[in-house]
This record gives C-alpha cells, sequence and structure tokens, in this order.
C-alpha cells in the first residue's frame, strides 16, 4: 500500500478517535488499533501525538475550506451564492461529523499551536466571504454607498466615504458583516451537527433566511427560498 | 479593608494579568503583584491559580450576562429590544476588554473545567435569546406559522405544526435563530474588541441591520435605524 494511502487511512482513524476521546484521552494505541496498523509505523509516518494532531486539523480545515469554495457559483445571483455557500458548508459538516468535531471542539479547546490552525480557516473563510459580500454589494440595486453611515455618532472610519470597497460600503462594514455571518454559521454548525430531525438542508434554510431576510422579513412572511 | 473588597481587587488583578499574559503564563505573583497583595493571601482567598481562574470566568460570565438581561427592554417592540440587548452586549465587551478577553480567549482555549463555564454563559445567553425571538414572533404581523417550512425535503420534525413556539415558529426554528444571532454577536465582539475606529454603536448597528434587515434589505437601502 503507498505511504499516501497508508498515512490518509492513519488520519481517518486518528480524526474519529480524537473526535470521540477527546486530544487527551486519546492514545496512539487507541489510533494505531483503529487505523490496523502498528504504533511504530504511526510514530514513523506522522512523528508525535502533537504532530498528529496537526495534521488531522490542517486535513479538516482544507476539506472544509474546500467543500465551501466548490459550492459557491461564481456569476450567479447573490443570494443564489450564499444559498449554495452555506449548504456546501452545513453539507460537509454534516457529513464530516468527526472532522466538524475536532475543529471546533478538540483543536480549539487544547491551546496552541492547535488553536492557531484553526483560526487560520476562518480567517481563510472570513476573507472568501468578505470578497463574497463586497461582490454582492457592487451589484447591488441600490448602490451601498447610498446607505446612510451605520450610528448617529459613529466614527470618522467607518464613513462610507473613506475606505470602500467596490459598490460603496465600507471596507470595515464588509468585514463585519462577513464575521458576523461566519460566527452565525459555526454557532449553527456546532449545534446542529448530529442533531436529530434537522438536516444540513434544515440549517442552511435557517441560515439563509436570517442573513439575507432578516428577522424583520421573517416576522411578515417574506422568507427566502431557493425556488422563489 | 473588607474581605469582599479586597477579593474583588484580586479578581481586578487576576482578569486584567490573565488577559494580558495568558493563562499559562500568568503566574500567581504577578497577580498577587497586580493586586498589590502578598502572594499568601491570594492562595488564602481563591485556594489556587484554578479556583482563581474560575472565579474570574465566573464573575465576568455573571456580568456580561447580567448586562445583556438589564439592556433589554421588556414589552418594547421586538426591533428595540434586539437594539437595546445587542447594544448591552457589545458595550459592556467595549468596557471591559479584559473581561472579555478572558471569557471568548482564555477560557475556551484551556480545556475543561473552564471551557464548560463559558458554555454555560453560552447557554444563558442563547436561552434569553430564545424567549426574545420566541416572543417577537408571537406578537409578529404576519404569524409565523403561515411562513412556509424551510426546505422543500425538510423533515417532519421541523413541521411549522409541530413543537410549535407562541405564534408558532417551530421551536427548533427559534433555537436554531438563537444560536445563529449569537454566535454571530460573539464573532463579532471577537473582531472589534479594541478595533480601532470601531465603536460599540458601530458593532451594535452593523449587527442590527444584518439580523433585523437581512443582506437583501442592505443592498436594497432598507437600512434599520434607531430613530425610524
Amino acid at each position: 500500500m503507498p505511504r499516501h494511502v497508508r498515512e490518509q487511512q492513519m488520519l481517518d482513524a486518528a480524526v474519529r478517535t480524537f473526535a470521540e476521546r477527546g486530544y487527551r484521552a486519546a492514545s496512539m494505541d487507541d489510533i494505531a488499533e483503529a487505523a490496523g496498523v502498528s504504533k511504530p509505523l504511526v510514530y514513523l509516518y506522522l512523528n508525535s501525538k502533537e504532530d498528529l494532531f496537526t495534521a488531522c486539523i490542517r486535513r479538516e480545515s482544507d476539506a472544509l475550506e474546500a467543500a465551501v469554495r466548490a459550492a459557491v457559483e461564481p456569476g450567479a445571483a447573490p443570494d443564489r451564492q450564499l444559498w449554495k455557500g452555506l449548504h456546501g458548508f452545513f453539507s460537509h459538516v454534516a457529513d464530516h461529523p468527526y472532522g466538524w468535531a475536532v475543529l471546533h471542539r478538540q483543536a480549539r479547546t487544547h491551546g496552541e499551536p492547535f488553536a492557531a490552525e484553526v483560526q487560520l480557516l476562518r480567517d481563510k473563510l472570513v476573507d472568501l466571504v468578505t470578497g463574497l459580500i463586497a461582490d454582492a454589494f457592487s451589484r447591488a440595486a441600490v448602490p451601498a454607498a447610498a446607505v446612510p453611515a451605520p450610528a448617529p455618532d459613529s466614527d470618522p472610519a467607518s464613513d462610507p466615504a473613506s475606505g470602500s470597497a467596490p459598490g460603496g460600503l465600507p471596507e470595515e462594514e464588509v468585514a463585519a458583516l462577513a464575521h458576523a455571518l461566519v460566527g452565525a454559521a459555526e454557532s449553527l454548525a456546532i449545534r446542529e451537527n448530529g442533531r436529530p430531525g434537522r438536516s444540513a438542508e434544515d440549517a442552511t434554510s435557517t441560515l439563509m433566511n436570517f442573513a439575507w431576510a432578516g428577522l424583520d422579513g421573517l416576522m411578515n412572511g417574506r422568507r427566502w427560498s431557493p425556488d422563489r
């Protein structure tokens, strides 16, 4: 069996073991047994428990990022892009519950260097979403620059006239919206992962409506749907 | 000086020290020095570094929860309640940057029992927001039960007819919206804490518009404002 294939098997076993038992409690013996290989081989390939855990985080991060990127349809209408991106995210999480558990629970709660790896993924997703929102506003019906400044006494730095993204929405606010959206998706994915009676479609629909129509829209029966 | 006052001084010093140096690097010597007391007194009052850290997390959790609860105006219009609650949250975070750093960064990245303490705070905030959203929908112009089910192929568990909150929106979806909103607020607060040129009002306004008007509203110039 080629090294690459064997290594992926070890990572599969490690991701599942870390997710189920937790980083601290999971032993290299457990992981070798789950992978059906000897412990020395795990050490030979992945060096140490810390390196193995880091490799797991990176693989799961890359896979999640790739799933979201692949789901977005460049050039589609903004709401469709958002719908597809969110669906890509929630579907990947639903299909990879162990990977998600490693990312959101294990990697973030065992200090450095693991937390930094997850932060990197988060930064990439925020950048992706920031680009999508800026792009959407640049094609918006009402140019975002026409939108009044956020707060009555807001700082000059958030003046729509300064540091604007294409279309006119202040860059600061585009980035803030992206952080809000990524945080909402993350929080919802943590809640819904493996929850009986809630599918990836349900989570996507809830968040799509929240992010797109807003609570006011929902309360007034204005609901977004993919078929509209 | 009464014990209670002395203890609060120690906690003030500890919160700041943990926030600035991190849980691992902060020593009881650092904390005693910052509090202007002897190290044995810190041990006498707070027992151990772990107990001291736990006491810090609990104090900051309680203060944040109390600030949000105090900010909400019972009986006010739903958008005003949301605006006030978010403003209470972001203002408290802006006024307590060390407390927030302890909660979102230190407490969550150093395993148990600390992560569980922060989870407790999160659960309380989600419950509070769930109640507010359910209440808002129960008074909505269009009863939420009239809103079509989320996804074409959605599960019977999310059928609006079953397990409805007052007003008709499925309980599952109200709770999911609350998780999304709390996650968005948390993510934005992490980004904005101490960010130059962004005030608590800016963060509140951004998230209020996101949560209330949605991206579609923003793109079409429908922006919520407290003065409308």
